[in-house]
């Protein structure tokens, strides 16, 4: 039996844990043939592969990154994907394809698995941890504990100076990794992209925070916005492809919450270190166990199906309801953090 | 309402945090005010108390220990304890007590509540994740990074040196850390407490992974014991207080190993560098998360009940069952992880 | 004897280990009483203190911040400010200062020491190293390990999608953190203030490195420019007073490089976490000693002098002369980088 | 020109950053061919190599290790070892070998370079930072903060339960790494080799420390011993190969405490992970210099020369002096941290 894996959209640390899972329990107990597909979808629509087998595997557990790359190349867009796809596994006699990614590339997994046949097991990723079907995803423990880290050292600066720190961390759609590292960090506001805030309580809280004394720090999801529509985040300038310049949230609050407190007010924003480098302890057991249950998939012909986690459980659930729901903060969830504030 | 707080048995990352979500929300949601016993048990029974209030919690979300002392004191086994316990709530005008503690600990609690009414309300403490009652308890996330980050460090150490490394971590009765920490950071052999290990097999898999050309990483945690009773861990030495000394059992490993395979062992025991110093992301949003449902069962008068992880959700569980059994680990979870001995 | 302490200018990890030191050996040693006086000059000139004895003293060593508050005030500028400097100190009984700072804050002890007798000892406090009179500063180290984590964590996220990855540090008039940090984190081009830039040339490098097949990490400082004038920071728009706002070098790099080599470029800006946070064992090292050392000028009436680190050993140094030049990196230090470059 | 690359003795971290700056600057500026020789000085005597190019020193900088492997085979023990090695490097064609090593296989190197005219340049490597030829040796900055955090987690579990926490720490004969993270991690405590310890003092300190109702941490080098003679670290027992076995002075303090002050003594001995794993980027610095100046030594004929660190130069001084006289703590500088004592 010989078995495709690809890796698709953004990096996420625990990528290679999970290769490493499918690879090694594929090999020894199962008998498998690996081929390692380049940058996600791509490899398989170009026929662009990558050796893939014991040695390849040896010392990228706590590595960073994907050893297969990645992309965002969407194959159902590309002209003739589909026939390419299934060609290219065809000629390379793939018999089953282990996809690693978040929800486009996931759903790309379930298409190809419900309307054409082609037996896919899917892996869930997204450093957002936004994927209804699974308690968690790996990459975001990571991401929580930098997010934490670097909270921590920005709590003494400002106590120092009595500064406002704005903190932008990642989160478009779902303020998981605000709430944790926020909740974590000591945080004294928490914005999320589920509830609009409004930068008058923002401001109250902030002052509150001097009035006892401390410097407060306001961890802002890179999605959250305000509740009325005044938010130009739009700065006017153009970027290098002419398109015009957003600039984040995180400095749009640091400048009002100046403009309305007077205090003086900082923004970091993390980026991408939020999602390289090796992952946490904990993302590399689940990355890890999310592969050995993959292929454990792929021996029960299994296919459509995605793995995911249920408590301390690793489940299976099907591919296309995996992708359906994003999974938001609960508003009790959030209440609950609301206790800290200020 | 007025509320005790007391925290006992070993050292945890977490109390702390447990602590300032139970003051946080008990004074600004609730108004209640609070007493800090001193080191576990002992605070109650004599009366011992400490200062508890918003500026006792300010800053101790990141710090390791306890702001009340810990202690083994068992008021079961003291004196008319009982009586003086219920003497000093009252001269104190204590009407809750929140116990943060083990087994040990809260099984006095369960006691009290149950045959003498002390309205007792539990957070289980663990480092050792061995609550049959709970998904996690706080600090295991922490200790299995440490744990994980030394090895790690030893794996260049062994492969520069063509050397066994045997890795001593935690865990009397329960494998949790070993497993983790073993799984997390690539070790070559697991051995926990819950299936005795045979030596023959341990230096085949050291054998074959040197056969690869690679150095082998042995994780084990401290109450693994092997298969037949020829370990003599007694090494015949007597300590100041004139007990037998008991060598842990890696060292008693790299000795076999050295003797049987011929190849050089080395041990490193982990030790109290597990239990100390600051919590991790997860375990500050475990702890926080604990004390903050906590004080809402004191709110709720639920007493005689612990609170609890299951999934992503906080629960309440009855005390006396909390502790009841232990969590071991499941021979299932143990043979998935056996794919990457040797 | 009572001595007063104060800090002044930006946030650096160490401060707190250098009051330590001083608070220790003056009061154990030598009998001294102390002062804090808060936020920088404004203690001194406005009175403002805080108590400061061994028990204030105690904990703070892996503290970043400073127990004493920071400002910029400088009192040269206020009306009347040596006078009631003068005042503050003789009423309080103050009879030796020791003053914690960068250039402005130090070049007003060397003011106040050598045109108005007033007795100051300095210790030098820059977390961009670019002082000449000595051949470290407390934070330093901290610094370039915080930046050198963050490449690590880059390099994959880099790799991972062929992108090149541009790190903003600080450094507004000296590259000494970019050219350690991107030194130990491996970057490919690292951009100083020292020498103007070649935009060509960094994307010679750039493009150098994509044909290797690896994507190309990007380390600035903040103060770094472009040879030719062409550079346009200001990005037209104003902040929340008013001013025109400029984007950083480093955002203006990915433009660049985006916009010459039609390859996908991010920033980040590591800003606040470089300065924040437990200081690194070197700092706390060396941060002590600089505080042991301080109290043995006041002990031998060695006032006008900074302590200074000359290889492994503490010297003294005159105060004026000590912040008289800027130390930048050495053109043949730079150049030895080189190598690493593309 | 064909340059050999060995690696001698202990694991240290660094390593791999001296390789990769001898190979880029050696192949990129001065054109040259690179050998490099397995397991030290195996390698050339048996002719033992390993291919060393660029593309082998990729992605090396930041791991801990040597990917040459090493070992403390001595040429000069061996029979016939001069005649081998000058055979084997005729051979390979190899007319200059870079060697990095401690005093063992610098040692060798200057015997090597001047009975027989083999063209040597050294790299000094000590994690114990005992040179007396160079400020610092890469791998004693990482040993340094790895032994510091571990005292910062132990501060806790020392506070929370009021016990004694004794931690062992490398140095056979120089106590630098016991002196500085004893230091920066505020041990009350220092023992080190070059000063024989008063048991009675040391228990004064314990005591003094428990009366200010804090807890003591004991930093002690492995190579400290007491004043008088009695330590008797033999315990009795024998190990696998029938040597009698030694236990450290860490546990053999904690014994004498308890037994002295009746307090409760826990010991941590932290071994191997002081000295693998990632280096600091202090370390990556140090020995990328190294390397960069070893492979300038080569290009100028300099043999028998090693580099070295003074203040922030490096310079080159002759291997057989560099090696003479061991660096061993001042007496001045242990009194200085005597402050912090108790």
């Amino acid at each position: 039996m010989r078995v495709g894996v690809l890796t698709g959209g953004g990096d996420c640390p625990g990528l290679n844990a999970v290769i490493r899972g499918i690879v090694r329990k594929g090999v020894q107990e199962y008998g498998y043939d690996f081929v390692g597909f380049r940058d996600g979808w791509r490899g398989p629509l170009e026929g662009a592969t990558v050796p893939l087998g014991i040695p390849a595997v040896r010392g990228i557990l706590p590595r960073g990154g994907t050893i297969l790359g990645s992309s965002r190349t969407n194959p159902l867009e590309a002209a003739d994907g589909i026939r390419r796809i299934r060609d290219n596994l065809a000629k390379l006699d793939v018999q089953a394809l282990v996809v690693i990614g978040g929800e486009d590339t996931l759903g790309v997994a379930a298409r190809l698995s419900d309307a054409y046949g082609v037996p896919c097991v899917g892996v869930p990723k997204t450093i957002d941890n936004d994927l209804s079907a699974t308690d968690y995803t790996f990459g975001f423990d990571t991401a929580v504990n930098i997010a934490t880290e670097a909270i921590d050292r920005l709590h003494t600066t400002a106590e120092s100076h009595m500064r406002v720190l704005v903190v932008e961390v990642m989160g478009r759609h779902a303020g998981w990794i605000a709430l944790h590292s926020g909740l974590a960090g000591g945080a004294n506001v928490i914005l999320i992209p589920e509830q609009r805030f409004d930068i008058e309580q923002v401001c109250d809280w902030v002052t509150s925070r001097f009035r006892a004394s401390y410097a407060p720090i306001v961890v802002v999801a890179e999605g959250a916005v305000p509740r009325d529509g005044a938010m130009v985040l739009k700065d006017g300038s153009t970027d290098s492809f002419g398109h015009v310049r957003l600039s984040g949230v995180g400095e749009w609050l640091a400048k009002e919450i100046e403009r309305r407190t007077g205090k003086e007010a900082r923004t970091t924003v993390l980026g991408h270190v939020q999602r390289g480098g090796t992952p946490s302890a904990f993302d590399r057991w689940l990355a890890t166990r999310f592969g050995l249950h993959a292929v454990d998939c792929v021996r029960d012909g299994d296919f459509g199906t995605m793995v995911a986690l249920r408590a301390t459980e690793i489940v299976r659930v099907p591919l296309a309801e995996a992708t359906a729901r994003l999974k938001t903060v609960d508003p009790a969830l959030y209440r609950e953090a609301g206790v800290f504030f200020g």
